[in-house]
């Protein structure tokens, strides 16, 4: 198999070339649109369990609410208008007919009397909703999600990072105070870092967008911002606190004890397909994908090594108790014995797939007593006893899943500056990349003009960071925290 | 609470009150769209998670295709233009703009070159991207299932069975052979009537759908039909063996081990949120809705009755106990312990919400040591000593799956008539209703003047139909199988 390019060459083509060989997506014929292959959808279903599972025990309901959005309901919420409107598929016709000349064309008679949306987000038609099911106290909090497939016209795509559709999920909450929105916008953003840590393998920073970047419609928008292997920063998650912008778009009210009618206060947050470019980019290496064990498909492989059909059977005999035993712990396992392919060509496919441990058994080793373990992460290979060897993969899947935080979380910080003078900021950037800790004075004028030149923007003002005086690289103003500048994607 | 439209009296007022009052679903604004509310959504969750895992045994895997379909590839596959052409939302522009007067408008500027298809089914999206996984007999058999929404533009909707947005499956499989692929197209509709069975508590007749009822591009279309409570039959499932028509219309062929290249053969099979449907006709009473055990989001609430606080806490350390109890055992159980609802209005939601076991705990029942236990299908209640309870609930639920599917068996079977002239025909429909098994000459034309002139279509040739001389009902033309008439949702 020919060799990935490498990282430091092109990262944007090494990053395509995992993807191919992984077998994880494609671009489609439809601009904009890709197809996940079983293997990248097999990641998105692990994701979707563990977060949904999450959102389920932080006490929140799944639903589905349609595909269309009136083009009104978009109108109804200024800010939410000008974010989306200018980006989006837009349904006119319900019919296709036969011309004259056989051709498939659109039938003129069939035009919609209002034009429907492909919901590019779904604040509009669940506000809409929850106008009739918000009446009392009672009725609150309620706490939605939605797990869907969106579409904003994006003019440039990248597998994952950005498409035209993507699957995300979506939560859309009403409280009766503004303080316990603010709280559940504050909880997913915890729930979201969680994951990104505990699953992923992919440290994030927890922050607050400036105004300049916050979701259209939003009083508050926090996010996690993770650092990709190139320095750039992606941003993996977002929660937003709406105040009471779409309440009052949509008239929701709700009576409090007293009988007293007021709007109610809202969330929403999403994480999407976006994540698998993330994890890609965070842990795969020159000889492609690098998948943390909690997340894997095929978290072991096992490849038998054999020229005659005794030694395959005598093989199999033994696999047949490991893989029970890895099964009973949990442990997602595939036998490979595939007699059309060759053990040097299973190897490279488990390599390119990223799968965590891959054991190799042979005549040897069956006399022997003992296997091949082979890690993927740190391309290490041992031979173990045979005896005890499911404990041993168990372990090694744990020490795998440590290992990938550890090094993204080393990378991170060998990759994160502190600067206090533009100068310097732009020699950083230049020279070395990655997240730069500076102050600014708050203006977005300032922000913009920064983009403007540097192309670095302000991913986030870190929720842990810590009150210091300061000056604003760029004005010299008086600043009394740090944020967190970067290239993004 | 007011009464139920009986059955009796009007079938359809009594099935959108029932998902009205058990909060499974609601229409949008958005014409034919439905909103899917968590207690509905629940249900869906729990058939998927089932079905899922049946596919996934059954060598599936789940992927995901674009949502949108260039126009030309609808046009590929002459049959399946025609079947889907004619009811399809149909996207012309990727923008919207401000007017000059403020409105919010389509961007005549943003016209698409081709416009694009919101799917209606994705066989042609599909089969675009298996002529790039296809090459050799290595690749075969491909076996993907999409979790996905679909659109199709109908007039009449009605929520759950016929919506203009529905939620389905859709599995698309290749084999090199034309058996293999018949056995996957049976075999996948043995899948759902296991599943319609086991789980839904719903019996199915197996069988094959006549020429004109076939999917539009497949050669053979089978199904799984289902008897609601007013006799009419509903379509739960299809299963279709394509032949060659898509490898044909998209140019796949595989290479055989000699390296001769050939066409593959196919098929697809679906299920949508129509099964919901379905469950809620099949076994909802005027009380409200009824649930089998096996997809009841909730499968046993508890009810405390207490007047003091006291009284409250000493109800709730016993009931802590069972609940855990119940989990342990894999039983979904509510607690209801809110303070604002009194419990007669908590029974009530119970019955509506068709839970299938309910719990009721008082003062009295805890210085006896007892409960009283009341099932929702039988409507009956008894005190049951609280020691040992669970394991007592736990029979229970399985009792009560039992009933519902037996007491549909029954209902079937009642209302199933076999008859053998065309004037017994249209009596037993008039008066009874029903499916009805007669001979029929095999003609489209016959087929055709039956359903005018009596609306009763054929539901299925079933597979389990013996041979048997006879003659059609309507020509008297000789024929050697009966097939089974009803009209139908």
């Amino acid at each position: 198999m020919a060799k990935y390019t490498k990282r430091s060459e092109d990262y944007s083509k090494w990053y395509n070339e995992v993807i191919e060989r992984a077998g994880l997506a494609e671009h489609s014929d439809v601009r904009g649109c890709m197809v996940i292959k079983p293997y990248g959808y097999a990641i998105w279903e692990n994701m979707k369990s563990v977060l949904d599972a999450k959102f389920k025990e932080t006490g929140h309901s799944n639903a589905y609410f349609p595909l269309f959005i009136p083009k009104s309901y978009l109108n109804k919420e200024a800010q939410h208008v000008e974010g989306f409107a200018k980006e989006c598929a837009v349904v006119t016709h319900y019919r296709l007919k036969n011309s004259e000349n056989g051709d498939l064309i659109v039938d003129p008679d069939a035009k919609l009397e209002e034009e429907l949306i492909v919901r590019p987000t779904s604040e509009t038609i669940i506000w809409n909703s929850f106008k009739s099911w918000i009446q009392s106290y009672r009725d609150l909090p309620l706490k939605i999600n939605q797990w869907a497939n969106v579409v904003r016209w994006e003019m440039r795509t990248r597998l994952f990072l950005r498409t035209a559709e993507f699957l995300w999920q979506e939560g859309h909450t009403a409280h009766s105070t503004k303080e316990e929105a603010i709280s559940e916008a504050e909880q997913m953003l915890h729930v979201y870092a969680d994951f990104a840590e505990d699953y992923m393998g992919m440290p994030v920073v927890k922050g607050f967008k400036t105004a300049s970047e916050r979701f259209a419609g939003a009083d508050e928008t926090y996010c996690i911002e993770a650092m990709m292997q190139d320095g750039k920063a992606l941003q993996a998650g977002t929660s937003h606190f709406l105040g009471q912008n779409f309440a009052k778009a949509f008239d929701v009210k709700y009576a409090d004890k007293e009988g007293k009618l007021e709007h109610v206060w809202a969330t929403s947050w999403g994480v999407s397909t976006r994540l698998i470019g993330g994890l890609i980019m965070t842990h795969s290496d020159d000889e492609g994908l690098v998948l943390p064990p909690k997340l894997a498909p095929i978290q072991v492989a096992i490849v038998p090594i054999y020229k005659t059909a005794e030694q395959l059977e005598a093989i199999s005999e033994k696999v047949a108790v490991l893989k029970s035993e890895l099964l009973k712990k949990g442990i997602s396992v595939k036998f490979d014995n595939d007699d059309n392919r060759r053990p040097g060509w299973k190897f490279a496919e488990y390599e390119a797939k990223g799968v965590p441990v891959r054991v190799a058994i042979g005549p040897r080793d069956l006399e022997n007593n003992k296997a091949e373990v082979a890690r993927r992460d740190t391309k290490t290979k041992e031979v173990v006893d045979w005896d005890g060897i499911s404990t041993h993969i168990e372990a090694l899947l744990s020490e795998i899943q440590d290992n990938l935080l550890n090094k993204a979380k080393e990378f991170r910080t060998q990759n994160t500056s502190s600067v206090d003078s533009y100068d310097e900021f732009k020699k950083v950037l230049e020279e070395k990349g990655g997240f730069i800790s500076a102050h600014w004075d708050g203006s977005s004028e300032t922000e913009n003009k920064i983009k403007e030149e540097t192309k670095a923007t302000i991913r986030c003002i870190p929720l842990a960071a810590k009150e210091e005086a300061g000056k604003c690289i760029y004005t010299g103003k008086p600043s009394s925290k740090r944020v967190l500048f970067a290239k993004a994607y």
